[in-house]
C-alpha cells in the first residue's frame, strides 16, 4: 500500500471527517487515528496500537476484520468485472446471486430487494416507495411519516429527519414537515417512574394513537422504527411493544418499515429483529451486517402486498423513477455473498446470541454495583451501560462534563474501543458476532477499569 | 465466481432493478442481461455477446473497463483493510491521500473534500452543509435552492427535487417545497426561436433575477448546476452562460454548487468543468470519474470561504452531526487513488478533448444531413443527436412513439451501446476518456445504421 510521511498534515488539510470537530481537527487539537490493518476483532494503527473493537466500526464489521474469503471476492470481482449498472433489468451473477440469498432469509412476505449503498439512501427509497406506493392507490393525502424520538435512520435530510436525535437536528432544520415523532421505547427513561413495563407500553400505543388520531390516518403512510434503538441508546423495546404498536398500525393501514440496518443479519442471535420480536414489516431496510462493511452495500426489500402496487405504478406510468448509478454495485454484491456465507458457516448468528448473553453477564457482574450505573441492558450481541449521576434519584449527569466521552478515551488507551452514545452518558458495545469468550473477558475487565478510573 | 443456471429467474423473482419496468420485468417481458466482464471499451455479457460501451456505463467508467491496476488496488486494499470508519478523526491511508489528489486538482479556492458514496448522497450533504452555513451566519430564512429544468443531480427525495425531469418527479411527490427550479440552458429548445444565443442567455438572466426577485433574495441559500446539462439532454451551455448567471449570484450572496458529477477528473477534455467553463463554486460535486465506478465514491469540496463558517459552527456547537458509515470507505478510496493515477499515466484529459471532438465530427458527417437529425452536439468526451419529426418546422416526435428507444436497441442488436436519454428524442454517448478512433468509427457507422433502420 501507499507509504509516506506526510499523511498528518494531509489529513488535517484537506479531509472534512463524518461526525467530528471539524474546527479542532483542522487545527490539530482534536485526535487523528490512521487505521492500518485488522483481524479478528482487533484493529492496528499507524503509531503500532493493537486495538479490541467492542463498537465493530460503527456495528457493522460483523464477521470480524481481515476475513480472506470476503477479500478474495472482492478481488475476484474486481478482476472480472467491476462495474456495471443495474438499470432496466441488468445485472451480474453476483448481484442477482445475493437478491436471491437475501429473500432465502428474510420472512416469508417479502417479495423484492433493491440495493442501495448505505442505511441512509436505503431509507429515502423506501420514503420515495411508500408515497409512490399511495399515490398509484389514489390516496394522494396519506404521506406522513411516523418515526420514534431517539431513532436513528440516517444523517440525510430526509433520512435525519426520521432520526430523532438532537445532534442530526440542531442547526440543520431538521426534521422536515413531513415527518413525525412519537415516544422512544425506552422504559428506562419514562417520564412516570411508577409505570410497569406493561403500562409503559400502554403508554407508547396511547401516544401513538393520540398523534394518529390528531393528524388523521388518512394523512399518514408509515411508521419507521429499529427492532432495537441503536444510536439513540441501545434500547430494547418493552415486553409486547411491537405486538402492540404493529395492531395500531393495521387498524389505520399504516405501513411499517423496519430499519434493520443494525439489527439485520445475525447481531440479536436471530436472523432479522424483525423475526426475533415477531414484527411483520412492510419493508426492510438492510445495510451494515450485510456486507458486514467490507463494501458499501444496503437494501431496502418490499412486501408482496407492497410490490403489487409498485408493479401496477410501472403498468400505468413505465419505468419506475428511481436509482443510484451504484445500486447492486458488483464489489458491494460480491462481498454480500461471500459475508453471508460466512455467516453461516462460522455460526456467527448463534455465537451473536450466546456471546452476547456472555458480555451482559460478564458487565453486570463487574459493574451493576457500581454507585453510578443505572442500567445494563441489551439483546444479543448489543448492550450498553447507562451511567447517571445519582442512581436513586434518577439523576444524570450533566452533558458538558462528558462522562461518557471521558470513559471511552480512558478504554481506548487501555486497548478497548466502545462507543459514547451521542445522546446522554450510554457506553455502548456492538463487537464483531465473531467474539471469543476471552475478548469478551477483556471488554468487561477494561470497561470497569476505565469506569473505576474516570468515576471511582 | 459463482455460475448457476438459475440466475434468470432469480433474477426476475428477487430482484428491484432500478429505471426499470417493474411488472413487465417480473413477468419476463423486459430484457435482461446479466454483464460477465469488460475490457477498454467494450462489456461481454453471459450469453457471449461483446457490446462497445459507448455510455460508459452510467457515463462512469471513465478509464474504460477491466484496467488491472485498479482492480489490483482493490484487491490489496481489501486484504490489508477493507473497512474502517472515518468519524471522529479516523482515516485510512487510501482516503487521506486521495483527499490530498482531489485537493491538489481541484482549484485553488476549494478547500476540503467530504467524502460519500454517489452523487445523490453528496448533494443531500451539500444541502444539508448549506442550511448549517447559513443558520451559522444567523441567516435562518436564507434556505431555498435554485435549481434547473432538465438538471440532474438524484434520484432521491432531496436531490430528487434537485433534479429538474418529469420521470424523477411524477408519482413521487417531487420537487418538495425547498427547491424551485429555473430556466433550462438548453438553446437548441429556446421558446422564443429567433432569439440569438446572446439573447437566450440574456433570457435565463431575467428569468433567474425575476425568479430571487419573487422569492427575495434573503429566502434564497444557493443555487445547484451541471456546468453541462448531462441527463437532461446532453447540452452544453450557451457562449457566455455561466459568467453571466455567476454574476447574478454573487449579486445577491447566493451559493453556486457546480455539480461535477458528470463532468469531474476529465470528460470535458479539461479536469473540471468549472475549469473548462470558468465557473467559481463554492462546493463541486464528484462521484463517477472519482473511481471511474470500479468501486462507490463520491465528494463534495467545500470552499475556503464555506469552512471557515462550517469550522465556526463547530466551535460554537461541537461535532458536525452529519456521516455516512461508509464515508470514505477504504476500499472506494483506494480505487480513487488507483484511478486517478491511471487518468493522469494514460492522458485520459487529453484524449477525451481529443476524441470527443472525433466523435462530434464523425457524428456530424454521417448523419448532420439525415431529415430527422436537428441537433449535434456536446463537448469533450460527450455528445447527442437530438432526433425530430420536422426539423423545419422544429416539431418533435410523440414521445410514444419511442423513436429513440427504438435505436438504441436496434444499436445494441448491432454491438453498440447507447443511451436513449429520458426527456425527449435524444441519443446519449459518454464512453470511456480511453476510446480509440477505431472505436468512434465503429460508434458513428453504427449509429448511422441504426438511425437509418429505424428512420428511413
Amino acid at each position: 500500500m501507499l507509504q509516506n510521511d506526510m499523511l498528518e498534515s494531509w489529513d488535517r488539510e484537506n479531509f472534512f471527517h463524518p461526525s467530528t470537530h471539524l474546527a479542532a481537527f483542522a487545527r490539530g487539537d482534536a485526535p487523528q487515528r490512521v487505521v492500518t490493518g485488522g483481524s479478528g476483532s482487533y484493529i492496528e494503527d499507524r503509531e503500532g496500537n493493537r486495538l479490541l473493537d467492542a463498537f465493530a466500526g460503527l456495528y457493522c464489521v460483523n464477521v470480524g476484520y481481515g476475513r480472506t474469503e470476503i477479500a478474495e471476492a472482492i478481488s475476484a470481482q474486481a478482476h472480472e468485472l467491476s462495474y456495471y449498472h443495474a438499470y432496466m433489468g441488468h445485472g451480474t451473477e453476483a448481484s442477482i446471486t445475493l437478491a436471491k440469498m437475501v429473500l432465502d432469509r428474510a420472512p416469508d412476505h417479502m417479495s423484492k430487494v433493491y440495493f442501495g449503498l448505505g442505511g441512509s439512501d436505503a431509507n429515502e427509497t423506501n420514503v420515495k416507495m411508500i408515497w409512490y406506493y399511495n399515490n398509484i392507490l389514489g390516496r394522494a393525502e396519506k404521506k406522513k411519516i411516523i418515526s420514534r424520538w431517539r431513532g436513528y435512520h440516517g444523517s440525510g435530510l430526509v433520512s435525519g429527519s426520521l432520526t430523532g436525535l438532537e445532534l442530526f437536528h440542531r442547526k440543520f432544520d431538521l426534521p422536515l414537515t413531513q415527518v413525525l415523532h412519537t415516544t422512544a421505547p425506552y422504559y428506562f427513561r419514562r417520564e412516570d417512574r411508577n409505570q410497569s413495563e406493561a403500562q409503559f407500553v400502554q403508554q407508547c400505543v396511547d401516544d401513538l394513537e393520540a398523534l394518529i388520531e390528531r393528524e388523521g390516518a388518512d394523512t399518514i403512510a408509515a411508521m419507521i422504527g429499529e427492532p432495537v434503538l441503536g444510536t439513540g441508546g441501545i434500547v430494547p423495546p418493552p415486553a409486547g411493544y411491537w405486538a402492540a404498536i404493529q395492531a395500531v398500525l393495521d387498524k389505520h393501514d399504516i405501513l411499517l418499515i423496519a430499519d434493520e440496518v443494525v439489527t439485520g443479519f445475525g447481531r440479536l442471535g436471530s436472523m432479522f429483529g424483525s423475526d426475533h420480536y415477531g414484527i411483520k414489516p412492510d419493508i426492510m431496510t438492510i445495510a451494515k451486517g450485510l456486507t458486514s462493511a467490507y463494501a458499501p452495500l444496503s437494501g431496502s426489500i418490499f412486501s408482496d402486498k407492497m410490490w403489487k402496487v409498485l408493479e401496477q405504478g410501472t403498468d400505468e406510468f413505465g419505468p419506475i423513477g428511481h436509482g443510484w448509478t451504484y445500486s447492486a454495485h458488483p464489489i458491494g454484491a460480491a462481498a454480500g455473498v461471500a459475508n453471508l456465507n460466512l455467516v453461516d458457516s462460522m455460526g456467527l448468528v448463534e455465537n451473536a446470541g450466546n456471546m452476547g448473553q456472555y458480555l451482559r453477564d460478564g458487565l453486570t457482574d463487574a459493574l451493576g454495583g457500581h454507585i453510578n450505573v443505572g442500567d445494563i441492558r441489551g439483546d444479543g450481541m448489543l448492550a450498553a451501560v447507562e451511567l447517571m449521576a445519582d442512581v436513586d434519584a434518577h439523576r444524570f449527569f450533566d452533558a458538558d462534563d462528558k462522562i461518557t466521552y471521558q470513559i471511552v478515551a480512558a478504554m481506548a488507551e487501555d486497548g478497548v474501543i466502545a462507543r459514547a452514545m451521542p445522546q446522554g452518558d450510554i457506553l455502548g458495545f456492538a463487537p464483531p458476532l465473531s467474539l471469543s469468550r476471552e475478548e469478551v473477558d477483556e471488554i468487561v475487565s477494561k470497561t470497569a477499569k476505565a469506569v473505576t478510573e474516570v468515576l471511582g
